[in-house]
């Protein structure tokens, strides 16, 4: 009764929803029958363990089926089922297509392969956080006080803690905690950027960011991203003709190519900083990814003229929204206003659990059973994708992202229109280049690299155009 | 051993802090010590429940004390202490004063007695939220996934159910979920506002507002803020002469003075709206305070011209960062894209608790009792500041505010800042007016309106300038 039909154009996980809510609504499944395990269904079926829990997550949302924990999942009551019948769950659509590819990727509906996704599958991370730590949010009364604005005094001194054992001298009190990386360019764009300044970004590089800053009315100006870190000359030439007042990098598991760049490159850097008066926000929110530490902007200039900026989402996942920035000290007090202007203060459940989580000790171990997946994703995508017909970047050899070269004659555009239809996420090229560059590209996040849904439909566009 | 002395220049709370840190750290008080409850130690010293609540916090953020629930306080191990003893715990200052006083009111960081704050006592709020949502978000694994960017399916459903309830024919497709209601505003500014633009607000009224406005280069137009609502002559002539785009007000239990429009206003506000055509932006954060339904702008307009904002710090206490923006549908999507561009997406944490808070009727009792202990409060404390001296103006019934006119020859600048002094937050008038009104008034929340040290203090003042 399970049934998909694989060479249907309905995607997967739309069949199984549709399949297990005509059950359902049609009676066959009474109310409090329990369902198949995720794993067992998606034997039945032939398809995917995501494909299947996502399927889940959708029925459930729509108040059809209940989760019990250890125990399964179980038909909803009928009195659920209609008090929820009112919803209407498709939010409305995003008026700018990149932020509508960023809304895709956050929320993930009718997504059976997420491969364009930057975050780490939600089964990855469900033994993240301990529920000790949930259960004493309780005890705690944590949401009858505000979080402190700049953030909660013990979370900043273990945040500044581990950048202190990464190699970076700081306090507590350059450090201004926010709602994720998002949230801090966007503090540090209203709080040091106006209207008409040029700031320089990684090209390729993240595709929100651009749009951020022409929303505060500030001109992004591309610079070359290398193998080795930023292409020093373009980025002098940028500096000369522009006269920015920042420059936005990534220096660590670059998004979306994946490389980092050499101590080399990073004094190189910061030599033309100061030729050039900017200031740099470096963007590490993919470091605690990184197996082997590396030498990064802030660590050399110890926040002179360098705005650290991480998160916790890219290892916790996307629902832990939290950010930091680690500010040069005179900095702070604008940022923290900026703060209050934009949202009042943060989340003192998010901040509350993130610190018990850090002094733990739990969050390192989780850290290290992220990394050594990923490293054995990355070998199982690198040959299914190499495979399937892409050419892959050798210049990257760690974290979420495979940066693939489509062969010649695929349309990037096309192919991506016709794989989500087909349920799968991708994320194009030309989405991370203001340039114009990267167009023939595809950013794969290898924890989806070997799913055969996402290799078979590649394989034959490639085999087509070969 | 716990004595503090009632005339000295150092606040109570001050002198409890430091007398029971000598005691830890000379030893007389030794590692896993009970210390005193709250009660007991509040009689012993002969200071206020809260002054000790707040002293064992400080205490507690400092690793001195630990919190064992249902057991009390406890002396730390001294393993603890030398870890924090680096913690820099103060935050840096504000650059502008009256975001710093909104700092204070958030953090009350070395206040006794809160007096100017907007928020209920957290001892109001322990209960709020039952302890077993907070286990049910551990094993819900809600960390693992984002919320959705306009905001979690079912929570807008139960927001939308909520002011259906109220008469606001509404879908969950308006609701856009927010970091509370100043993350709200901000998002409606970047969205519908540009440089220059002039924008209406309530004089006196919420206070970080006009801040917020001209950080985005809109230039604040003060209406004045009549007994009956909106004074409708001010709003025409302002109307007329800056043609603005926007008028931001806040209809029930009025933040500062407590007051609500008529229905008669309302109609009066949306008839100008009409003829000058401009949006409204109706703040309702105080209305669950209210314990009669009061007629709304957006429920007579049915959001076409206006936009709802609604959160739940105000009753669940400033730890729950969720608001909601209820807007026509039309500028849904583009409220949706401002808020991935200033913080990605929301608190899946937050936004799960109210879900489940709001689902289990929980939430409805909960404000039941607030509002019965905030009408004994306002009687009380409008007797004691009686006696003191104060003013009481009596246009206002409900909610957390009492505006209280000083006496002649007393002046609000001094006094704050020596209230300041003596562990005192207090909310001075010239603050909520851009206009340079309210000069000579105080906005005192009535949770504390009572307290012996804000009424002795202010009774002093009184009679020394009478």
């Amino acid at each position: 009764v399970f049934d998909v039909v694989r060479k249907s154009t309905v995607p997967l996980g739309d069949q199984l929803v549709e399949r297990v809510s005509g059950l359902i609504e049609s009676g066959r499944l009474p109310e409090g029958s329990r369902l198949p395990s995720v794993r067992q269904l998606a034997r039945r079926a032939g398809v995917s363990v995501y494909t299947v829990t996502s399927a889940f997550e959708r029925l459930s949302a729509k108040g059809l089926i209940d989760a019990r924990p250890g125990a399964g999942y179980f038909v909803a009551p009928t009195s659920n089922r209609l008090a929820l019948s009112r919803i209407e769950l498709a939010p409305l659509a995003s008026s700018d297509p990149v932020l509508g590819f960023a809304r895709n990727a956050i929320e993930q509906d009718a997504i059976s392969v997420p491969a364009g996704s930057g975050f780490l599958p939600p089964s990855w991370l469900a033994d993240a956080v301990p529920s000790s730590i949930f259960s004493k949010v309780g005890r705690a009364g944590v949401l009858t006080e505000s979080a402190p604005v700049q953030g909660e005094a013990i979370l900043r001194e273990l945040l500044a803690e581990r950048l202190r054992m990464a190699g970076l001298p700081v306090a507590a009190r350059s450090v201004v905690v926010t709602f994720g990386a998002s949230h801090a360019f966007d503090l540090i764009a209203r709080t040091l950027l106006k209207a008409n300044d040029s700031v320089m970004v990684d090209d390729p590089g993240y595709f929100v960011l651009p749009i951020q800053l022409r929303s505060h009315g500030v001109h992004p100006v591309p610079v070359k991203r290398a193998a080795e870190g930023v292409d020093l000359e373009s980025l002098e030439s940028a500096a000369r003709l522009h006269r920015p007042r920042m420059f936005f990098t990534q220096t660590v598991l670059h998004n979306p190519t994946g490389t980092s760049a050499t101590a080399a490159n990073c004094h190189g850097i910061l030599k033309l900083a100061e030729k050039y008066n900017f200031l740099v926000v470096e963007d590490h929110v993919y470091s605690d990814l990184a197996p082997r530490p590396a030498v990064f902007l802030a660590q050399i200039d110890e926040l002179k003229r360098v705005l650290y900026v991480g998160s916790f989402t890219k290892v916790l996942g996307p629902g832990m929204r939290i950010g930091f920035i680690a500010a040069p000290e005179a900095l702070v007090p604008q940022l923290v206003d900026s703060k209050i202007l934009s949202v009042l203060s943060g989340s003192a459940l998010d901040e509350f659990v993130l610190r018990e989580l850090l002094a733990s000790g739990k969050y390192r171990k989780h850290t290290e059973r992220v990394r050594d997946r990923l490293a054995k994703s990355r070998a199982a995508a690198t040959n299914a994708l190499h495979r399937a017909g892409m050419i892959i970047e050798q210049t990257a050899a760690d974290g979420i992202f495979l940066w693939c070269r489509l062969p010649e004659g695929v349309d990037s555009e096309r192919l991506s229109a016709d794989a989500r239809a087909a349920g799968i996420l991708l994320a194009k090229g030309a989405m991370f280049s203001i340039s114009g560059l990267s167009t023939a590209y595809l950013r794969i996040n290898v924890a989806y690299g070997s799913d055969p849904l996402l290799t078979q439909f590649l394989g034959a566009r490639c085999a087509a155009a070969a």
